[in-house]
């Protein structure tokens, strides 16, 4: 008898498209982690599949992570790096670099951050490692639209991270309003795993990271996480953190305003979820898409007290 | 001596980009039309370029508006006539319905309504004609975005537009909320001219319905007169309008939410603007776009008491 059981999130095979109910938790109650959110953020997170956290960062530190990231945009050492994503139709304008807690000592710190991991070790209920980091810069008046997707059904198929435990974190470095394209979410979509259509062509990143075409979840399923869910936009200033599970639906605007967004975004996660073979017989992303070699378990910057990290939502 | 007047809205010639201010007055306190606006509803549009007046067409109308463009939409008398434009990669989602009060009934009923004629006949202190109608239907998911622009460099420059003496109505069928690409404007911006740089191609009209990149103005004129005036996006519900001066900078995202957002569109001219020759030795674009011929003075379909006109916004 096989013991082997079927991959449940099946997507991108000729089955087509499909809504299958999601089998994990939201929230792993394991482990004996620092309580950084308390039980009235759990119930949020669990429930809508996102967190934000309003002013987890000073002003300083924007300041600072700010002035890190016009260093980087500046660096002539990262030209030509296939960590650095432009703009589509602007060589020259940034919109995205990834593994940049590798490729900077102050991004390297900041994954550390115990406002971040904590939270991250505790919703997993396990220790945690970097997936994926990155920052992205959505420059006004020209900043491109990314369309509605789960980035577990990437990970999943393009990645083969086993099951849903997984959580990203954007740090917001300017204020997010709702004319410059801010984070748009559907609340409980993270419920419902939208199996999508369509294959997956080879080296999809080179032109996913740009604009995404597969992966995208067909009309129907959409409309009907919405009629459900809603829509929610994330206004919030510079210095808030948008903790959002791993299946969530989410999409931003173009960017028509002059206002540049900017965040900083790492994906945490768990160590009992690294990655497997990535699905569909497909070939492995590179390391600063989908980490395999450098899963070290990250330990936070500083230990502190359990009340000294009690947030307020 | 030459008499002539070198026009001031000089735009799209190789002087480059400039702003220049507006001569001609918002409000033309001229004629003893219906005072269908009341001082405070004055006062607002000539300070900020555009009004908005909630709930003016009430739901039964809005239904029986929708029920005609959905009728428009299918009827395959009007399949592959020019006054009909379809989204960007799509040739079957339908944007745009130009001429729509020549076309339909209904909509020279529309245009013909107290509500929004003698409003115009009020601002522009003149008799009107339609200079350009149309139904603009923005799909959910997929509407494409329209980048900033003022109508009016378009008509003077392509149509002979003499003066800034028009005002446009966008009469919303659909909610207007954050999420759906709804209508954003520069408060003030109707004060100057934004004179744009590159030259208009042939038969621009073509491609600029779709995807506008000549008459748009340069990001450092852009971000003052946004520095200045803030941004302002309009959340309505249906049945509002929109009345908004020929020259105000506005702009719309594209729509990923699930809502269509649909509106007629009138823009009035003032009889004593008829338009002139195009600039820049253009040749004149289609009827539909621009009135030449069809420049009869529009007589509001009841003529009201004043009392009964008195608008609260």
């Amino acid at each position: 008898m096989n013991t082997d059981i079927a991959d449940l999130y099946v997507s991108r095979t000729e089955r087509g498209s499909a809504i299958i109910a999601r089998q994990e938790p939201v929230v792993y109650h394991q482990g004996n982690y620092a309580q950084a959110l308390n039980e009235q953020q759990l119930e949020r997170y669990a429930k809508d599949g996102f967190l934000v956290i309003e002013n987890l960062f000073d002003e300083h530190e924007v300041q600072e992570l700010l002035a890190e990231l016009e260093r980087l945009r500046l660096d002539p050492a990262l030209k030509g790096m296939p960590e650095l994503i432009t703009e589509p139709g602007d060589q020259d304008a940034l919109r995205s670099l990834f593994r940049v807690h590798q490729l900077s000592d102050r991004m390297a710190e900041l994954i550390r951050d115990p406002r971040l991991v904590n939270v991250a070790r505790q919703v997993l209920g396990s220790e945690v490692y970097v997936h994926q980091s990155r920052v992205n810069m959505k420059p006004g008046l020209y900043g491109k639209e990314f369309f509605w997707h789960s980035d577990f059904e990437t990970w999943h198929i393009e990645d083969g991270m086993p099951n849903m435990r997984a959580v990203s974190c954007s740090l917001l470095l300017t204020d997010n309003n709702e004319h410059n394209g801010p984070l748009m979410l559907v609340p409980g979509s993270h419920r419902q795993f939208i199996a999508c259509e369509g294959a997956t062509p080879d080296e999809n990143y080179k032109s996913s990271l740009k604009v995404q075409t597969v992966g995208t979840p067909d009309e129907v399923s959409l409309k009907l996480l919405i009629d459900n869910g809603g829509l929610e936009s994330v206004r919030a200033k510079a210095g808030s953190v948008i903790f959002f599970e791993c299946n969530t639906m989410h999409a931003s605007s173009g960017n028509l305003s002059p206002w540049a967004r900017s965040n900083v975004f790492t994906v945490f996660n768990s160590v009992e979820n690294k990655l497997e073979a990535p699905r569909n017989g497909l070939a492995p992303r590179p390391e600063y898409l989908a980490a395999r070699q450098h899963t070290d378990t990250i330990v936070p910057a500083t230990e502190l007290e359990p009340d000294e990290l009690l947030m307020v939502g």
